[in-house]
């Protein structure tokens, strides 16, 4: 029974460490890597405006979402669900008062954004991909480096809230 | 005396009426315009991102600043003053409360944007066009309406709190 015992135990670590890259190999690319986004889209910051907008609380950011021309296409015409192909930005910076231009206004009125905080956000559609998440997967990089599964694993329950909106919060701002 | 005076009053009326015109028929457009940018630049929503920000006191606004080509260019080569064509556009909307939002954030801090609200404003750079104003024309339309000239000559002496800055107050957002 220990000789049994001892031989199950070393097969199965084997067969632990061998089984799962055998299969890597026989699949493509896309069916190994994670659920999430882990690229960030290249020249989202050249992507046309959506629409703004300010968090206060822990976040304290004013925003920017912006879309590549497929998000900007079917928002213009109310499309939903958003294509194949859509990616959303969200990109945020600190939420400053601005002493310049209070100063010209005479009084405190007046904030715009500071360095860039809270990460750069992307939605991206892919039905397949990402059919376990409303069909979108979700990325944040921060300082350029994707933030881990545990975090992005918070996005969708909250993206759950609109799902009649294809699970997007922002609405266009004409 | 009187016979004299009458002819040079109606010579002065006829010169006031007619004059102008001769002129206007000789010069082009350009010359005869007013120092304010009376035409909706075409395409300013499909502009890329400068910066956003967001107003309080009576504007109560959140908004977006986009640039033409020459504008985004120009920022994020950090040129100084800006070329002659650059078109820097601020769009504003009403700052609002997002119900939807702060119920899945479980607390109030979600603001967004409203409807369109203040105007969309425009900077025009034609250093001769625009030289009493450092070389900026400035416009405002409400509902596609230019506002009127009185309002907009308040624009230049709040800008000229930035001439170190080629009068601009929004810096570039990466």
């Amino acid at each position: 029974m220990k000789r049994i015992g001892l031989w199950l135990a070393v097969v199965a670590t084997v067969a632990g460490v061998v089984v799962p890259t055998a299969i890597e190999a026989q699949q493509p690319t896309e069916e190994a890597a994670p659920v999430f986004v882990k690229k960030i889209p290249p020249g989202y910051r050249d992507w046309r405006l959506i629409t703004v907008a300010q968090e206060r609380g822990e976040l304290n950011d004013i925003r920017a979402v912006l879309g590549n021309d497929k998000a900007i296409k079917a928002y213009r015409a109310g499309t939903l669900p958003f294509p194949e192909g859509t990616i959303i930005a969200r990109l945020a910076y600190d939420y400053v008062p601005s002493e310049e231009n209070n100063k010209v206004f005479g009084r405190p009125q007046s904030f715009v954004a500071g360095p860039p905080k809270n990460g750069v956000q992307f939605m991206v559609k892919d039905s397949k991909k990402y059919a376990a998440t409303g069909g979108w997967g979700y990325a944040q990089f921060d300082d350029g480096k994707p933030a881990d599964d545990a975090m992005l694993k918070t996005c969708f329950p909250c993206h759950e809230a609109v799902k009649s909106r294809d699970y997007v919060f922002s609405r266009y701002s004409p």
